[in-house]
């Protein structure tokens, strides 16, 4: 998508052919800085530091990690500790796990000369059939947005969103912002209540961005405020995406998307999930089964900002002494969410939904 | 209660007899600095810039506005020039409206040179009246607490509270603090999950800022983590306070209460709202129609803090150039609340537990 009009991935590789380019998400929405990562320690920093984040761009991050090692050392000892490097840098998102296994996969039984070209070219399908599926996920949720704002008679569908599951979380495109950005392009009016998404604020930091550099109507707000306007009739859906999802269709995402669930179905409000099968971890029966990552505590008694200056600084703003806690994700449990949108199409956050869209993981014993 | 291990209640006559002397919360918990009003305009701009918050302070501060405004000038006409403007300033706490009758009635028919004195009388006796009443919710809502502690066998109860109903946003003990206060006098373990409470952070910098004066041991969370605390175990008692309670025991009070209440609910967690008498407005059927007050949008994309040099200083935090949305309040239905907590003691959030407790509001027609 565009920032400042020009066209972005949020990771690629360099002209020198090797060195692996992302935009340091931290510094937004204040600055727009690029980095170069040169090692498969670089790759880990910057996922574990979250310079780049959001499951898909976590997982994409990592297949280049395994390239950037195997340059390095191409060796099997060597392709082992990086794998395990990148695995223990973040450990809710279960992307991560599945590129890594895609990237094993691909270059395990080479022999050690032809591994590095063979995972780049393996780490760039990854970015590019990322690509491909949010794409796909807009294309279906486009039509569900269609169907939605039949009724609002020309006023614009409000649609709430929790956290990032905008392109700067993807490769390109999004997850639950696909299907905003394609109904955007499809001239049907939409209106985005973003929830700020304490402590990282990176609904307030990133998905606001996103959204004003496509011209995309929108309204920051905090995170308490979304069960109000769902009980005033101010939203008319809610897309969300999503860390890892169960075999059942329960969902783990950002901190706090749970209550919006709660709300929404409080209020018979559409809820939607975005996801490409790749968040989908079929290994789990629910989702409480999914570790939950604890950051820390800095991140909720500190705030970074800009300064009437520009200088972007830190300031404490809690009760000096005072300790605090910081889980990253909760669970939504299926029964709260509407449906799931993929690459596939719509379905019942169920196991007998998943299998629907994605037969080939039906059990055959 | 307690600051540095000094008492303090949060309004009081100066030396003088007529300055009316207060802590400036918006400079909490950076600076503790109290500040003189003398004018009615000084009370109406200490309400209207929250320098007092609460709905109980609100009330007491609004009564000395009365008697600030009576001392410049006695007459009927200047009267209710003040009390139209103390009324608004903010729209939701209802106290506002019912200590102002108060000093009206008390007031209204005595003599011009009569009405100061009076007024200041009546005054502190609204002042008295409140730290009595936030006094015996601490007594009943501390048997509620001593029952819940019985299962925890020594272990901390683990409550949650939402924005500050502490001492604060009373003259003295809060109304969800008081119990609290008073259980951890009683020796009973206890531990708060303070929810950060933004877009002003009434949690984070002042119920964490009493707590830690009063020694009790606390955490401070992101708005979004209290569900998740709540799926996990984590939490087995929430009370909030509330600034205006419907007869039908709907409750209005800070943006993001209702989320916390949908939670509590589907995990079977008690959901509590403590307050006085004068919270309640008996004229409203329901909740819907408490007015909500809409803030501006820079509380949400601003920030203050102190930097690592101790300066206090406001930080941009939101994608330049996106809009902002501050609804500051919600209503949580009564079927989500467990119980009231009042001076009176504890009742159902009704029409019928309300007029057990309050008898004398049973309309005779």
């Amino acid at each position: 998508m565009k920032i400042d009009g020009k066209h972005f991935r949020t990771i690629w590789v360099d002209d020198d052919g090797w060195t692996v380019g992302i935009i340091d998400q931290t510094k937004l929405p204040h600055a727009f800085e690029t980095r170069g990562l040169k090692s498969a320690s670089d790759a880990a920093y910057a996922i574990k530091e979250m310079l780049v984040r959001g499951a898909p761009l976590i997982g994409a991050t990592a297949a280049y990690g395994i390239c950037l090692a195997l340059r390095e050392d191409a060796s099997d000892e060597n392709l082992e500790a990086a794998s395990n490097m990148l695995l223990a840098t973040r450990p809710t998102a279960v992307n991560l796990r599945w590129a890594i296994d895609e990237m094993l996969h691909t270059v395990r039984n080479l022999p050690r000369k032809k591994r590095v070209i063979a995972a780049y070219a393996r780490a760039a399908e990854i970015c590019d059939e990322d690509v491909e599926m949010c794409r796909m996920i807009g294309v279906h949720g486009l039509k569900l947005i269609k169907e939605l704002a039949r009724s609002k008679k020309g006023k614009p569908l409000n649609v709430l969103t929790h956290c990032n599951a905008g392109w700067l979380a993807t490769v390109d495109w999004g997850t639950a912002t696909s299907p905003l950005y394609q109904a955007h392009e499809a001239g049907i009016p939409i209106h985005v209540w973003v929830d700020e998404t304490r402590p990282r604020n990176q609904g307030a930091a990133l998905t606001a961005y996103e959204l004003g550099h496509e011209e995309i109507p929108h309204t920051i707000i905090a995170d308490n405020a979304g069960g109000h306007l769902m009980q005033r009739g101010e939203v008319d859906l809610v897309i969300t995406g999503t860390d890892r999802t169960a075999a059942n269709g329960d969902v783990a995402n950002k901190i706090g998307t749970y209550l919006k669930a709660l709300a929404a179905a409080d209020n018979e409000i559409p809820f939607y999930v975005a996801l490409p099968h790749t968040t989908i971890d079929w290994t789990l029966q629910n989702g409480f089964e999914i570790p939950i990552e604890e950051r820390g505590a800095e991140e909720v008694t500190q705030m970074t900002g800009r300064t009437s200056e520009g200088e972007v600084i830190t300031v404490d703003i809690a009760a000096p002494g005072s300790a605090a806690a910081n889980p990253a994700f909760d669970v939504s449990p299926a029964r709260l969410v509407t449906g799931l949108i993929t690459e596939r199409g719509l379905c019942e956050a169920s196991l007998d939904g998943l299998l629907g869209l994605y037969p080939e993981m039906i059990d055959d014993e």
